[in-house]
């Protein structure tokens, strides 16, 4: 792992916080995370954006410019010599003299090889469970995914791939993912409110836009039932159709026509943006 | 500070995580705090069975006993030599290869120089105002203070010592305190459900059951209107009463008769452990 710590690249061996930062005291600190396809970051300017605006809304005091921050990314991308990684920026909340007030923030960059979900993957689609949760500040990018880690035990006992939340209102999100439905209209339907909103998400709605109606609007949880195609976007995970919710199969269990589509179209756009060509 | 660490005794210099670790990738950590007085840890076997049992909710396996961690934190009270300590507990979601699945916890035990409120602060009080907010998981001691964290510099702008979270039913607890009143009718009451068992809310609740009527329930923010008496617990403020609620004064804006009481009670049950007094 390359890591950026300190205003300065660092060995993976010391790529270490002090115990009172805020992170470790108190959970708290802000993160972002892109891909790189043949050693260019995808969307990272969206990715940005998304840091800058967590940092702010979080009171936490980012010094570094956008321009210094890709400079350091590029650099990783080099020395770790990965065509295909994951970076993460991570900003904490700072040795905290108290572990409660907050001091100055820790800026963590890292470089992994990337974890990205297949076309296999694509094909065989996800199933899952549906759990009553609302995340904390939920248009921020915090670390805090206290719910989510600790329903692992109980995806593992279901043997289903992931967990969808939903409030008194309507579904949420993933823990890491969002959601869209295709409706027995025919129309694309994701949730407008309460969840993080997503660079996958963002680059779906475009792409969906050229192909069919789009409504960004709460979805009871009950219209998963009648929804004709689901799927999740996530950075890591592309676009990935849901199979089963709760045990029940979504339409005929495999990949639906809109799902498939827009997974190709955005394939694309990775590789557009990775390799110059045009669409 | 006093550190114990990856099972040894460490500098304060080397109290590093690896940015691997669960709390500083997902927030993902539980620990328990208590105070020393002449070098007595103060209801060190109340704090482990809930450090034991916050660890055991989130599927964090502590494989030390009850009489190991009792002896590094003896340890770290020697190697310190400070009568008056604040040990922390903490055991982590470990250094995770995918950064979200469950690892090997880490456990870490810190021994500081102790923060605790004076005989000027009970006199003074807090100032406090109220906020809409359900802690996840309330009745694990995690790390997750987001939302306390996010809240300070709306603390400072109303210039309040503290803030109190409600939800749709009911007062629930402070980031770090429980909450009682004295009602009209002079009873003590705290709320039960939705809030993290505190320590020196059972001592409490045990000291005034020879004083007044308890009554553990669901506590309608408007009751803090009609209450007698408010104060605060919690291992670091001892008892603090609360004589301002979103502006408004309580009672005559003094340290109530019960409170006062309670608190001099407490007091003493410390200084009996501490000393081995008789009450």
């Amino acid at each position: 792992m390359g890591t950026y710590l300190d205003n300065q690249f660092v060995n993976d061996g010391v790529a270490l916080l002090h115990v009172q930062d805020l992170s470790i005291q108190r959970g708290y600190a802000v993160f972002d995370f892109f891909r790189t396809l043949n050693t260019v970051p995808l969307f990272i300017d969206d990715h940005l954006d998304r840091f800058y605006t967590s940092a702010a809304a979080m009171h936490l005091k980012l010094d570094k410019s956008r321009g210094e921050i890709k400079y350091i990314v590029q650099e990783l991308i080099k020395r770790e010599d990965l065509p295909e990684a994951g970076i993460r920026l991570m900003l904490t909340g700072g040795y905290s003299s108290d572990g409660y007030q907050l001091a100055e923030p820790n800026l963590i960059i890292t470089c992994n090889p990337a974890k990205t979900t297949t076309p296999e993957d694509f094909e065989k689609g996800f199933s899952i469970i549906t759990h009553q949760h609302q995340r904390e500040l939920p248009h921020i990018k915090s670390i805090n995914y206290l719910m989510a880690v600790w329903l692992q035990p109980l995806l593992k006992e279901k043997q289903v791939n992931d967990v969808l939340y939903y409030n008194k209102e309507s579904v949420t999100e993933f823990p890491r993912c969002n959601i869209f439905i295709v409706t027995n209209e025919n129309k694309l339907a994701t949730p407008a409110h309460n969840m993080l909103p997503g660079i996958t998400r963002k680059n779906v709605l475009a792409l969906a836009n050229k192909i069919l109606p789009i409504e960004e609007r709460n979805i009871p949880i009950d219209e998963l039932t009648t929804a004709k195609e689901i799927f999740l976007t996530a950075t890591t995970k592309k676009i990935i159709p849901i199979v089963k919710v709760n045990g029940k199969q979504v339409g005929d269990g495999k990949p639906g026509v809109y799902t498939r589509k827009l997974y190709q179209q955005f394939l694309e756009l990775e590789n557009f943006w990775a390799t110059g060509k045009n669409l």
